[in-house]
């Protein structure tokens, strides 16, 4: 018998990439899907690339998720704090949501809004310590995807002093999954294909977690929406603040990390070598002209940007193995 | 200790994938994987989605391959035949290629050129009595992606008398890595992207083994080359014979097969819903103006159509469940 | 001074596309565009693409639109009618939706529902005897898209007695912006790329228009959604019924006709070679397995499918060269 | 009679664009269209967009191009110069590529190899005092795409004081046909479709381009294929050295620009908007966390970026209006 699991929000694009990958690990298994408008429909009318699941979505509500051992929450910012209150302790949480990132209650206010919930044990395994503390917890913040993009480039070369924390400029570009699932007309397939379109720009709510994760001091962070489905690119360039190779700090970085590749020198990330999987790509080099460090991140903003890190951390959560239900590797062309 | 495998002609986007199932196989090791120009590249400098993959492609030849217990061959068409021949009949061998799928050699002769090699068991398990001849066989000859998709959708409905064998109508719309890898210039981005574009217009070299897999006498099989990696859509439009409801009949066809889903009345399939799976989908109806039988059919063509198809019967050939190593669900969005 | 246009459902894409083409058109002046909801904001607002063009979209109410020589309407189907009666007979009028194209009354209520506004020269100059009619007309009745890619196929070889007017099968594919831009979840980006995806499966409503344009007797159509903005592709097969060349018959119909390009033997039409353009581009060949007669059309379906069409209807209503301001040649790659 | 114009090298995407343009320009006639291997099609074989338009391509030497009155180099970098040095000096000269962009002989050693050739009149008419050296001049090298867009957004600025000429950083993102049409295999269609790659990180020869034309005096230029035809999306990124606004900055710089459009605040460029026309679309702002200014600019670069410019300036060098056959209005959706 293994891990009860249960999704909160089932109905969204993260959601969905859950349930398909609850529904290919050997440790879970899938015992409630739910959502809001949506309750009532099969999954498949919902999710029709998971034909063959034979579920019927529940309301969200916390009765249904509390039967669960573990439950994974994909609802919109903002959501999560409410019904997560609701649930016992016994049963473990990841959170796909912002609700508890951030350490301060400030930068929430400022760039959510509302009051602060709380600050979970932070889901990005990769960075120092953090599997422990992953493991250890019974209520996790999943990284945002361009968090998660973007800290997995800069954090470890701060940390070095191998890059200034000061003055890093990020320009990031996102498949339009990144935008949610809801119908507005700026994302329809008309509008998106053939466009690249920046939105938030220069006050994207990811400013204040990536900080905080990174420890950069300055950010300006200019988010893309790119014309495909999935996949994230993150440019991230910082003044050099040393002679070290940023290279090898991220390779030594990440040489125990399954699914974090620093690619062969010349080769450089790409999102379409990442999609459907839980892998990041990085290179860095130096620019000629500027000599600012530049770093490329590539990954699936559903995959190691949302759903399949929240799996990861799961994993951990339950002493499996971190790559348990997940693919290292990309679903391309 | 698994099964050992090897891959020949695995630069290729068949290639890919079959490098890409039989890595996450739990039965199956990859030993060798081999290419021509690209032979002594490391796998990941051909195929950056295997990041984490330490292999390097070797040259294709018959020694290499005879070390394997089982081999996939995914070569050019009319390159399998000599190969083939060069490998102990202890060594089991499934080929992607058209090369052993004929039982005709005047249509090999006529749709292919050049002398006609044999005939293997047809790899297409769904088929009646087909599981059993694939448990059987050392040697399979995979099905065509454009085949693979129509018989699907054809075949029980000509066997069960319900649709006539004569003046089938088929156009079929496929992504653009079933054209290939090889560098041609009307397959650049370019000129695919907001396009679609007829090709090979009444003269499909799978023609004859649709036929000869369906039944069918008379088929007019348009094919169109569609703006999207994967993917193919088969409209099958044929005179009905009979009242049945062609949608029961599929869906009988295929009660017991854990990859092809009859979907529910009303819901049509479509390709992105099938990405990255092994799975089938399908629906029937009637043409409310000319009476004929539409069926509806969607898969993957580097998964059902190609790849996964072929991990499929390597299973078989090994008593191992039809559905080991593959996904029954599709990565959407 | 030239002569005045209003555009009443500016807001849609067929709206956008006929600002732009009435914005470059040397013989017609904008004098208003008019919507329902967006009533109020900046053209530009609407259709950043007309970045320059100063004009706000007013109400769409009779008294606007009266005040002009010429009013396109390109409002949802169904809401034509009640707009037109209120137009003095004065102002001419090209109707882009379907409430005028159909002499069946009957047709109309089974596809459309409701009662039958009555019946228009149809917009479609190519039509033998076509051109003459709408130059003598006030009232014109543009074709629908799927209509207009057809019927250029069909038509000549039916009335050539080329091929059976009985057991024709079409499947055509469209680009996203025939569906509208109705913010609808299935319509979203992340749903569209990728995908190929059939609709209105065996019963799509521009089925009447096409058999009363072509004098088809029995038609199978299937429309799929195809992941590019704009563009159809529509491959007609029929049953010949004598020796002629369908090649040589098309090139014969099409001689004089500027925006109908038969392709040279071997070349096939794509879409994307028609986008942006008012240009149809036709190919026939036979099927060697079932003798079936194929035509591929392809058109834009904003521009000869729609905007297009109806501007060259207007050119010809007002005297003017068929191709004032209009392309023949597409935007491409 | 109008002005006799050749295209040499009229088998590429920016050539077939020149074809296109000059088609549809009513004081230009096309007398010849040269290319190198493709000699001796007809052009709509290359070009199928241009169905219509009879010609043939002829071979690329100096006798058929001296017969024209202006000519278009539509060559690959480095071919221009020994070209042109044929060409009579009546015979006016734009060149598309980069020989004759460059004051400083040391970078282009640095960045493309080679002898410098020369320096002729930069083809960026929106540059102060730019459209009067153009029109003065038989001999424009015009802009390089990326060098377009960027210098519209920073230029200014930098002239102003309002943003530093040291440590810019722009990320830029580029259509597909940027890339050009030669047949690679990491061009190809299955390859970039859903996917952003990076390219010449850290050292692209553009730089020293966009370093002469802004004056900015430290540049990181990253560039991104992205996947999508046409359109370029620069988003640049500067230190403040004032409290100007530089949206207003920009405004006023280009009120008498009819190609250049600062669009309202709160609207953002994307590249879709743009596709198919001459215009280029700005925005700007100042990021809420770094200070530092962000500027959006989105052109077409076969438009502004390539031949649109290109036309653009040969309509200033025979005294036509700026405008002449050239689109302010983009194609979209």
């Amino acid at each position: 018998m293994g891990v009860r699991v249960a999704v909160a929000g089932a109905s969204g694009y993260a959601g969905g990439e859950l349930l398909r990958l609850i529904a290919g690990h050997p440790e879970f298994d899938l015992v409630a899907a739910t959502a809001h408008t949506q309750a009532g429909s099969p999954v498949t009318a919902v999710h029709p690339q998971l034909a063959g699941l034979d579920l019927t979505l529940a309301q969200t509500d916390p009765a249904t998720l509390a039967d669960a051992d573990l439950v994974f929450l994909a609802l919109p910012h903002g959501q999560s704090a409410a019904l997560a209150a609701q649930l016992p302790a016994s049963v473990k949480v990841v959170d796909l949501g912002a609700d508890f990132r951030l350490r301060d209650a400030d930068a929430w206010a400022r760039y959510y809004g509302g009051p602060h919930a709380g600050t979970w044990t932070y889901g990005l395994p990769e960075l120092p310590g953090q599997r422990a503390r992953i493991a250890a917890a019974s209520r996790v913040a999943n990284t945002g995807c361009y968090a998660a993009t973007i800290t997995l480039a800069l954090a470890p070369l701060i940390a070095a002093g191998v890059a200034s924390p000061d003055d890093v400029v990020v320009v990031a570009a996102s498949g339009t999954s990144g935008a949610g699932r809801a119908a507005k007309a700026h994302l329809l397939g008309s509008e998106v294909m053939g466009d690249l379109s920046p939105y938030k720009v220069g006050a994207h709510q990811h400013v204040p977690e990536i900080k905080q994760a990174t420890g950069a001091t300055s950010l300006s962070m200019t988010p893309v929406l790119a014309p495909m489905p999935r996949g994230i690119l993150a440019t991230v360039t910082a003044v050099p603040t040393g002679a070290a190779d940023p290279r090898e700090v991220l390779a030594a970085a990440y040489a125990d990390a399954p699914f974090v590749h620093v690619l062969p020198p010349g080769a450089w990330p790409h999102t379409a070598a990442t999609a459907g999987s839980n892998s990041c790509h990085l290179q860095a080099g130096v620019d000629a002209d500027s000599g600012r460090i530049i770093v490329v991140s590539a990954l699936d903003n559903l995959g190691k940007g949302a759903a399949g890190q929240a799996v990861q951390c799961a994993n951990l959560m339950y002493g499996l193995a971190e790559t348990t239900g997940l693919s290292v590797y990309g679903v391309a062309p």
